[in-house]
């Protein structure tokens, strides 16, 4: 206990330190300030009743031990008759006594409640649940709540996930290159596992403990056939050995091609039955390694990978098979729907290669790539195993400031769906722009399919999500300090979508920084903005992919060299001298038709459908008029101006408030809004320049002008941008 | 005053948190334990009298604070009338008045003196120096003397550098990959520079004006030309602006190739007016960027760089184009020695590629790699500008375990030589092995090379010591915690190379770790036994450069297929049937003959050479007898096993002290030790199963056997082994 009072002591003060390095994420548990709410909640769990001895149950104590002696400052007990109840029903059959049979088998194997009950008279808290994990995110709920200051005198909290897969997606290469990550590289350090257990690794399972995420996929879906071989099962082992107490399961990549590759077989096929049974014996040996291993994430046939098209086979017969070798071990199949013109796609296996544009790609009408997932995936609807689920990007092209939701939502009614969002921000600014992403994943949350009538939600449709980690190995885990709220948000919405962006703005900005007033609330304005900050100054108006090649990093609207026509930013703009837009409606590819009929009324023309898609769905001219009465060109030019007065509008909050923070991450960020600045008005300069090169008209003269010409813009150059390639 | 009590407060408490993640270096500030000697140090240093307000001062004053407060645990005033006076005469005239000027002057640029003396009859410490830089080198020793809980009461320290030039060596390429890293990448994020500025570079400028080092070369020696673009100017020019108020200035490695890659010229001729006139140009471009640049290391005509050589030119018509256009803003060449015959290398340009063995490189008695850096620079002797200094690899191959010095030490009588080092262990059990390298670099610079007569010792014969740095952006810098220990011998040899490995380790551990007694004097056994412990399971008896190819990471003997026949340890021990060694006498190649006499002569006899070097100069039959009466057979599976056996001693000595540090890093060690044991097995059942099939000998019973097949340890593959490549 002595030695708890000291660590309490010491976490009281970390923060003041030149050590406020952002390591400790959301779960800081420095001294709260006030001695009063302090007294109280030592009163309600200083004294804690926490039978068992799981190795979980373990953590629980572990965590329960440093969070409330750091917050509270004072020393922790434990015992038998703590009136802060931590267990379950068969820890403390009590407890079925005070709370209903029925509710706590609605609780599951992951949900919980927190109750404020009086037990023979005297108050208690208890935290109960019907599994050790479960009781973890229980006892995690408890702390933010002491963290951020909550009352927890009325609790009457049960918490249930929405979704049973709440996972995320490490695009980690095996050389520990990350594919669009801009933190470092890859925490997972291969060569030094499996006997070397870094820190990180325990930290980052209690991080994502406590937002409730229960997953990771290890590897990038561009996969390397290496790690399903015994010495890196061996190192994998070792992370889910870690990973296990905390509820988190481990998944790897499948490269389909691993048979051949590491198999020594002739073919991939996945209608041949050696390469089945190849399968279905490197499963065995996964299982024997890892016991509850969760099972494969694929992307096949898409951007060179290769796949069951690759034999004349269907996407189901591909993930059929892997499912039939997971199946015995209750393994799963996160099967990829990001997949895109194979014909084209053929022409350019290695597609990092300079070749020469793929004029086929050009058949825009019939290749559409708003169009391709829906078009591969439909027909199959229904012929998938029950252990495969079908994972959808957000949207139908690639994680752009703001796409329409993906039509696969609500049109897969046999199949169960999986929500892909990017935490990473690949289109979103990179390592340097404040951007708060739970916004977007609302958007796209609540978007409503109609696929069974009004209010047939997304958030509905789905039976999992999956997030693309912006983890890496500096100092604060994502880099810019803002950041880390993507990967909290992202995780607090896999558990709950219902949560509003603002409760999980003011949660966790009082979690990270400060619980003062004044500071949320300035701060949680500036996260809410942002998203559409960034949309107005990098691509407004429903403007999508006009960022460079490769690297994706700056603007490049006038892009046309790319190896594929839809790789080419002029591709998605279509800027003519008449207009701008790419029309998807009866009268061009027809995407649209891929929604159902409500969906496509509300944007189908181009005079009632929203500001924010209409460039999405229809090539309008430059004098067309909008809503707001201005025409289409004065309304870009506004938009982009607008996104960079916003960013101005965010350096002054910050400025109003930073010194509310330690002086290290306040410096950080004032310097990373200095740069998210610059690179806005980049973006809008570039762009409009541009536009207006091809619209033939000028920017109004009541905006800033762009400070360098066309040329330049299009002159500059980002070989070694963070993040670019790593397709091993 | 309120916000720095804050400060110490917590401090004081830090390292108890699980924050304790070896960020701080030695450069760890808690509280002093002993309330006594706390209390003493206050009345001595609590109250400082320090004028001026220069940048560095600035920094003076805040490292103070930092250090002071936090290890005192009490309130530090800065008042005129402190009785711990830090300052310059000029500062502070009465200071005349208690040390002569002839001292003063003594101290040169940054040199320092640290006296306990009565000013008007009371106790007073004085920190003075001519420059304001050599005033924060003196405040760091004063804080090393605090942390290390030295008498400060009788203080009479005059303190001055021995080399003028102290510099790291990054191999950081512009990727961030490090070559030969092992903790991470780059810590130098070119992408987000110049306008980010990371804590890092503040705190990697702290740690090394805390052991004096000088100057810091940013960019691998395998040289990207974009590092000399206005691009990547502005981005240096930010770190050396950082770097400027603790003496450390910047250099950048020049590609000599750059008037063609960057400058569009048809040449890199040295000889060549438009050549001479672009570097010149470059030169005064940087120094509008960088007042104080440093200027260039180049590695030049050697592993497929270019060089003079390409156009028929010497290297000292290379060095001396660029000293020229260097010399008129006082730059400095760093031209290195490392070079190894360029015909052979000219036939392998690109030396990455596994072109077939070149059999010119077979002719060894000519080629022998251990003559041709001697060969190439002892004739341009002389000839080289005086702004250029020849660095030189501590021995004549590549940085092996143990080396005897370079025959060009002493040899270049009329050169300025500059020591490399090499800090990251490629060579030395890279990421894992607790390895001391002070031992290493004692061995050489204590070496005499009789060059004007016994005493001629290599330290003698030195310029300036540059280390080729092991430095990433690992949470702790360095990785293996104690690899840290290594960077800072680095710097400290580099100032005083008379200081002594145990002092070194003695003060490191008690900044680092602990002041208890048990666990220092424990510690620095195992740190001062530890590099001959490597030398015994990985190279004993002389041998060298018997690792795998490319990765340099495990054992490989047996190796014979590199595209040149030096890349290839067979090339280096010539084990067979009767013997082992590698005859460099006048009855071999002869490289013996460029040392003194008197060198040669210790080394020239196979029954007089000792045991440590005998392999270097000998081929010497199996049976032959060793000193202890073992033969060569017998003293080599010996020293394998003592090795071996010596990293158990080691786990031991830790395991005995390790209580007395945080959990953290106690395991960090304890994890690593244990790859090291599992390593220095491999290295000799790998090692000893191999000779044992050349010699036709068996390994004798008493000793471990080897647990797997030689045929198994030659089927070791490491294709993602850390630090390999990034040659760009």
């Amino acid at each position: 206990m002595k030695k708890l009072l000291l660590l309490a002591v010491c976490c009281i003060a970390i923060s003041y330190c030149y050590a406020e390095d952002g390591y400790r994420l959301w779960l800081r548990y420095d001294k709260i300030s006030n001695a009063t709410i302090r007294q109280h909640y030592f009163q309600r769990l200083g004294s804690i009743h926490l039978p068992g001895n799981s190795a979980t149950i373990t953590l629980v104590k572990k965590e329960l031990t440093t969070a409330l002696s750091g917050l509270l400052a004072n020393n922790i007990q434990f015992n038998q008759q703590g009136n802060f109840i931590v267990g379950t029903p068969s820890h403390i059959p009590e407890i079925k006594r005070y709370i209903n049979n029925e509710n706590l088998l609605a609780l599951g194997s992951e949900g919980y409640m927190i109750l404020a009950k009086k037990m023979n008279g005297n108050p208690h808290i208890i935290i109960t649940a019907n599994t050790d994990v479960a009781l973890l995110y229980g006892v995690f709920n408890l702390i933010r709540l002491v963290q951020t200051n909550q009352s927890i005198d009325q609790l009457s909290i049960t918490s249930i996930p929405k979704y049973k897969n709440r996972i995320l997606n490490h695009w980690d290469n095996i050389n520990r290159s990350v594919e669009r990550g801009y933190a470092g590289i890859s925490i997972w350090d291969w060569h030094k596992l499996p006997d070397y257990i870094d820190q990180r690794y325990i930290d980052y399972a209690r991080a994502n403990a406590s937002i409730g995420i229960n997953g990771t996929v290890l590897t990038n879906v561009n996969a390397n056939a290496q790690f399903l071989t015994p010495v890196y099962l061996k190192k994998t082992a070792a992370l889910a050995d870690v990973f296990r107490p905390y509820g988190i399961k481990v998944y790897l990549t499948a490269r389909f091609s691993a048979p051949i590759e590491i198999g020594g077989l002739k073919t991939a096929d996945p209608l041949d039955a050696d390469v089945q049974q190849w399968w279905k014996n490197k499963a065995k040996e996964i299982y024997q390694y890892i016991p509850d291993f969760g099972g494969f994430l694929v992307k096949a046939n898409s951007e060179g990978q290769p796949g069951p098209q690759n034999y004349g086979r269907t996407h189901a017969d591909g993930a059929n098979m892997l499912a039939d070798a997971l199946a015995p071990f209750n393994g799963l199949v996160m099967w990829r729907a990001f997949v895109y013109d194979v014909r084209v796609q053929k022409a350019n296996e290695n597609f990092d290669s300079s070749s020469t544009v793929d004029h086929n790609a050009g058949d825009i009408a019939s290749n559409d790539r708003f169009k391709q997932a829906y078009s591969e995936f439909k027909p199959l609807d229904g012929k998938f195993r029950n252990n495969v689920i079908l994972q959808v990007k957000n949207g139908p092209i690639d994680f752009q400031p703001r796409e329409p939701f993906s039509p696969l939502f609500g049109a897969m009614k046999a199949t169960p769906l999986m929500m892909e969002f990017q935490v990473t921000q690949e289109y979103l600014g990179q390592a340097t722009h404040l951007v708060f992403l739970p916004t977007l994943y609302k958007e796209i949350l609540d978007a409503d399919t109609y696929s069974n009538g009004k209010g047939s939600f997304v958030k509905e449709q789905l039976n999992g999500i999956a997030g693309v980690a912006n983890i890496g190995n500096d100092r604060n885990w994502t880099g810019h300090p803002f950041h880390q709220s993507n990967w909290y948000g992202f995780g607090r919405l896999a558990w709950d979508p219902d949560l509003s962006s603002n409760t999980i703005a003011a949660e966790w900005i009082a979690q990270t920084f400060s619980n003062e007033a004044p500071f949320i609330s300035t701060v949680t304005q500036m996260m809410l903005s942002s998203r559409e900050t960034l949309v107005n100054y990098m691509t407004p108006l429903g403007l999508h992919h006009i960022m460079g090649n490769g690297h994706h990093y700056g603007p490049a609207p006038w892009s046309n060299n790319a190896p594929r026509a839809d790789w080419n930013p002029v591709y998605y703009h279509k800027a003519d001298k008449y207009g701008i837009g790419f029309n998807r409606t009866t009268s061009g590819t027809n995407a649209l038709n891929q929604y159902a009929a409500q969906v496509r009324q509300q944007w189908e023309d181009s005079n009632s459908c929203s500001d924010e898609y209409i460039l999405w769905f229809h090539h309008i001219s430059w004098n067309h008029k909008m809503r707001s009465g201005k025409t289409l060109w004065e309304e870009l030019c506004y938009r982009y101006n607008l996104g960079v007065d916003s960013v101005k509008a965010m350096q002054q909050q910050w400025n109003s408030v930073k010194k509310l923070v330690d002086e290290e991450r306040s410096n950080q960020v004032t310097m990373l809004l200095n740069i998210q600045l610059k690179e806005a008005k980049w973006w809008r300069d570039a762009c409009l320049s541009y536009f207006s090169s091809i619209a033939q008209l000028p920017i109004p003269p009541k905006y800033e002008q762009p400070e360098y010409s066309l040329e330049y813009y299009k002159s500059l150059q980002f070989p070694f941008a963070p993040g670019i390639g790593g397709h091993n």
